[in-house]
């Protein structure tokens, strides 16, 4: 990484794309967020303005940090964004992005006049990003698994994110936890890790189990029960709450197993709203996870949490990508 | 690949050592198997006179196929190595292997002159050969899946084994087929995919479902059933040995799609005795893999058989790895 070339450009862009905004930065070698700013992704129909909106804001914060001329490239963190190409394909949770094929990349790169773009799920920048800057630094070889409304993944290995044949690989969310009588996911299957193991799926455990049983709970008072409410509730010793963050630990940690015989990665690094649980869900986690390897990994294989300071992680992931160009 | 190193050293030796008896001879690098000899693994109760016996065998068709002096290195398929470090760890099946760590590429470089060894599972071993002469040729993205004893696995990810942290990726037969109440499994754990789909997996679904029902099947009349028995009674129309097959081209679909959502690979290649069975396997399998997969991956997949001819294809995909060396 040390070549002429980075001390002559050496910062980085990182963008994250989300359903409702967009996060970006200018970020250092060291990591170092020295300019952010946000904008509103889901007021905009069509890609071309909204595009239009991301270089404006990104010269803005570049001609703030006085970097202008410096930027190495950016790297940008979005759903459906395929690596290969830069497309970003059928992304129905992007108001501009259902039903098509954008070449995401492209278009921003020739509004800044050229610029190195480049491209991948966040789940995909976010284990670049803690390989760059955080908890999995010097590992080649670990899976990063992100807890929020999904469960996403990206999967690395000798040092490299896989992306697959097509560019999509890593969606072990959507692995299949319960085969038989699982429950129905946004994606059309049913089962998957996600629907049990999300922010939505511990929400979801909430209300089934208030429902299957007349154990008291603090949740039971609520309305419309989410993840933190849960958390919560754990907090002030809620034994129902606890068992949902058992529950959840459990099912993590016995994917995980399966997740290990896959690829024999040294940690498996937990990031996301839900793994601010980590008091709750760690232990279950490693008992499940070690009951269900094989004997050659048992107590092998690292539960790791992010070290990235939560509000830079999504733009410190997607800039990391960007270190590669 | 065509450097002149090869050109002066244009043949390497396979080497397959089973529980029972080693395999092993010398390639072209058309894949054509000039020589080719077997001695038995499981008289020797020490690693040091099997070594011996090894390199005498391997000097004896070396000799006789004339290629003294042209032998680029050796590779090696074996249970339980390292290709990190060249070792066969903890190898109960092999008479000389248990409970302890053999430097086996050491001691056999070490009678050789020092020609290079390399080794790794045979599954591994098997993808690298399909990957160089077989059906995967020109793949860069695929799962190799071994239906013999048991169930192995071989990951390819941009044209390169998948070895993992410690060497040992790639043990998808342990993956958890069924969570609960599922089939005790040689390693210890419950509901491996193995314990359903290996071949005696597959007679063990014979036993248990003859058991279970009272339906007439030819399999009710034979004594010790084996996966053999169950093809042939299929072949002959016998409706329970049909259903056996497709419950089992079922199950694995169903991880198969699971596996995808991992690498994302162009094709998963079949190979072993089991894969024989394709007329029977092919169907449910591709029917459940594509149920259960992402949108995104329906019908994408391919499902392809070996292509190497099955007496020379353990040689073939040990000696394969040795082109890399």
């Amino acid at each position: 990484m040390m070549n002429a070339d980075i001390l002559e450009k050496p910062y980085v862009v990182g963008i994250d794309i989300g359903g409702q905004t967009t996060k970006m930065g200018i970020v250092d070698m060291r990591g170092q967020v020295l300019s952010q700013t946000v904008i509103r992704t889901d007021t905009h129909a069509d890609v071309e303005p909204y595009v239009d909106d991301v270089a404006e804001a990104l010269e803005k914060i570049i001609k703030e940090s006085g970097t202008e001329g410096k930027i190495r490239g950016i790297g940008i963190g979005a759903p459906n964004a395929n690596y290969y190409t830069g497309n970003i394909e059928n992304a129905v949770n992007l108001s501009w992005g259902g039903n098509k094929t954008i070449p995401f990349a492209e278009l921003l790169s020739a509004k800044l006049g050229g610029l190195k773009v480049v491209l991948t799920n966040d789940a995909n920048a976010a284990a670049v990003g803690e390989m760059t800057y955080g908890a999995a630094r010097g590992m080649k070889n670990f899976i990063m698994i992100t807890l929020g409304t999904g469960v996403g993944s990206g999967i690395v290995i000798n040092g490299e994110v896989v992306y697959g044949h097509d560019g999509f690989a890593g969606e072990l969310g959507h692995t299949t936890a319960v085969r038989n009588n699982g429950r129905t996911c946004n994606c059309g299957k049913t089962g998957c890790l996600e629907t049990y193991c999300s922010a939505t799926g511990v929400a979801r455990t909430a209300r089934e189990w208030l429902t299957l049983s007349d154990e008291p709970s603090i949740l039971r008072s609520l309305d419309n029960i989410s993840s933190k409410d849960v958390y919560e509730a754990a907090k002030e010793g809620d034994k129902m709450a606890l068992k949902i963050f058992e529950f959840t630990g459990r099912m993590l940690g016995m994917s995980f197993a399966d997740f290990i015989a896959f690829s024999a990665p040294e940690a498996i690094v937990l990031f996301g709203g839900l793994a601010r649980a980590k008091e709750y869900l760690y232990q279950p986690i490693l008992d499940a996870m070690n009951a269900n390897v094989l004997p050659l990994w048992k107590g092998k294989v690292k539960i790791v949490f992010s070290q990235l300071k939560e509000s830079d992680a999504a733009i410190l992931g997607a800039s990391a990508l960007a270190w590669e160009l």
